[in-house]
């Protein structure tokens, strides 16, 4: 099957961005994890962009925050889908710095953005894109969003 | 090959979200666009969005204006790939309303979001989506990017 | 006499919400409580909204975070007035998410919005709507304007 | 039947809230309009606000722009539900300064906020207030919500 | 020597507003502090300001948080110079909110704001305008500044 | 009797600074207009300030736009009264850059700011500021007032 | 002398960034100009950023709107000083997601940002950076300032 | 060689501050370290700025926060190239203030402005600066920036 990576400008995004992998695991979709930064190593980001189709990458989640350029530079280089995770680090204004970075990208170069600090839905939605053509993980997300409203019933349980 | 459906809130979103079928019949990726008002047709919207799947559709682009719940609600509906384009209605503020309302998903329902009124991106972006199985798109993607690197080669020599 | 229903997209928005059911308690305006998620139980909330009118609820209170949907999209299933409270969740831009996310509805589907987090004010604006036709019920309002004043003169002494 | 009263800070703001006995009368609810400004005639808005119950108002709509107090002061002196309609005025800060001043009242005077600009849905709301014991005027909200989802219907026959 | 009015929302804000009456003890500025609520003594609060003049009231500093509308409603009432402070009270939109509500008055009622929560700097500020006809209270002022200059001239001799 | 001085960044300011000057007018307030930069002409502004009150000003108008360090600055080198108007230049962002340079003093520097664009409101604010120890001018500024309701009153007759 | 480098993401920032070189004309400072687009030709951009030394470069000027990564990818491939010029581009939420994506550079790799639009003052900012080896053009800078004092004493003689 | 001026406006801006002089020592570049306060030593600062040149300086870090007008100020008074700092202070505005007064500085007087609080990148930005004309120092910021590229890769050895 097709794989995920996640990348990430820093390891302090890391627990941020673990939850992209943990909902990865429960699907049993293939991902691997790994710091590659926009602004500290550009070149090793090229070079990991241009090679990630070849290396059978078929999404790419890309966390960072502040000026988070990141998820807008590895989709000027592949046509693979980029999912930018806004990561509200300690010297952002409020998480609007990530945010507007990650989602006003030109005409031209997409990524698909999600919430502030919405790793679990990066993964969640990257799971979405392969199972577009792969009819088991369509039911895996299936049974997935069952279990959410499961989730609601049992706590009007408790109420 | 796999087809994608626009949907939008008003009449009046027309003029962004017709960017996104250009773009798409220019990829020769098929479409369909209908309006489907979350507050307006609720019964409507949640009709199309459980059959979404079985008639053919892989990928959503949902776009809408204010407090835009038409993208959210599409995704809480089907596991397919939602793309949300937040569009600029007349009495916004500033965009704020229609960006954050379709950005700020709770963990376990992503949508997709592009730029203010970026419907042209949320094309690109679907194609990328369908092209991760499809390898003869994948390469109309490459050569789309490759036309924008000419198209700035092009404005260098009219300097 | 009339009910209220207190809903809410999530368990952990109880510790607002409860403020509601407590100032109807006192004054002794019937409500409930349920769990009603709009992105996890779509079609619960469907069903809730079209049947609340019968059980004899005539006022909807509805809290929700983040892109807080659940409010606009009760209104839009029935003419009951919705009144939203904006939650201040955990990874909420400051709140302006679920503010925006209530108050921005489109022409024909009001919600009655009110601060963020102030299911108190929800609870009060809900009674007062039911004493538009209650004398009984507008009294006990005028009595509790005249607690407020009163706390204000008391405090006054404290200085 | 109730009447409503639609009130306003200044001349300037009738051109946006007009929308509210527009939609009022199309519903056959009977309303008056009049300017009471709060912080050019404060004693007048005292005078207004405390005997509108005894003048047979049981709903006040009040739409003002820039540090709009109207709403919430009259909020202050009457426990009829005041719907609050934030005006998007000259000199304003894009709206935001009306918004805010009118949505975030303490604990203990809510105001029933809606959208910037929005005097239409201001007008809907204070129709299902009265509705929520008028039999016949919300079956005329049911058949108002119906027209809705006609227009969008045929809106979809215009693509 | 005329005097100065502190007056608050609520006795919540007197950790804040107490600052005001600190710095004019220490300029010799006589002032009476006060609670009085725009929302919940309105009517308290329009016999304060008419009759602030004639007990020899001659600034009124104002301090509110939320909608904060006291400020605004007091310098609706008298001609005084009304100093008003924006108070960030705990469900406040950041500060945001008492922050416009009390600056951005319309033509005719100007409210002289502060920055949020500075309270000390309205009661530097009521002490400038009284020492506008005072020359005694003027030379404190200069003395005030000179102070402060004396303070960074000690800070540098620690570094 | 005490004179205004008015004192603005850039001739461009003058379309809104004149306002102040005109209802200075109006109340047969003394004033004078002046441009003093304090980006341009820093020195310059730095003469006006220290020499302000010995030329008979008793109370500082200081309009600027952008980032508008005019009237802090000029507070910071005289203990007269300084009123700042936020004004909204061309490449403004909004007007929040004007409000919040003027506005955020820290303590012991404060300036009186008025709404965005506001500067008939700064006019207003320096008679008031005069009017404390000038009772001809209070009775003015009660006529003024009193004009302001009559005004409301008669556009109520137009209705 | 050393050259400075203008470059900017698009064709259309042209009409803001060409202001930038003007002004290092006026003051006699080579300077090229040259469209790079991050997103568009981000190989292009490297292989700019990585030989601007060795082609003579002291300083580069980087333009661009929305998410506008192009100043601070530049500033991570070279240790040139990079001024950074946000420009409000057509879709843009007010400026300030440019504005953003340029200023919050993470630790490490700082971009000198200017205010939106001000191409002319990055221009000047160049200029002094050079002349701070460059006793020529420091005397240029002192005189440019002095035209700017002059300008002002002009257009108070025109009041 | 040439040295740096550390300016700030208070002394609780020194542990934001520090980071600037810590970066230049180790890039040895000498820098001295002085508080000057825009608004409580004006005098000081102007005799500060215009003599900064002749006392060797070459550029000049202001850091200050709330309406932190020092950067600003420094850069009317002198052509040597001013970095500034906004420091997010206790009252701030979440930072925008800070942010706003230093960046949007009018035509002809830019400053340099980097991220909130990012006193260590103004130290790598004066670095840059003095090595536009200094090989040796040119030399140490490749090898720095070839570290941070170093110690990306070393986190990836630890995942």
């Amino acid at each position: 099957m097709s794989k995920v990576a996640i990348i990430m400008g820093s390891k302090s995004d890391m627990v941020v961005m673990e939850q992209a992998a943990k909902v990865l695991n429960e699907f049993q979709v293939e991902c691997d994890i790994k710091i590659v930064s926009a602004h500290r190593t550009p070149e090793m980001m090229v070079e990991f962009a241009k090679t990630a189709y070849d290396k059978g990458y078929r999404v790419i989640i890309a966390g960072a925050g502040g000026a988070a350029h990141l998820p807008g530079m590895v989709a000027s280089l592949t046509p693979l889908p980029v999912i930018g995770v806004p990561v509200k680090s300690s010297n952002s204004i409020d998480g609007w710095d990530s945010v507007l970075s990650i989602l006003q990208m030109p005409n031209g170069v997409p990524v698909a953005t999600v919430a502030l600090n919405a790793a679990q839905n990066a993964g969640i939605l990257a799971a979405e894109i392969l199972a577009t053509q792969n009819e088991k993980l369509y039911k895996t997300l299936l049974a997935y969003k069952d279990s959410l409203k499961q989730k609601v019933i049992e706590s009007n349980k408790d109420l």
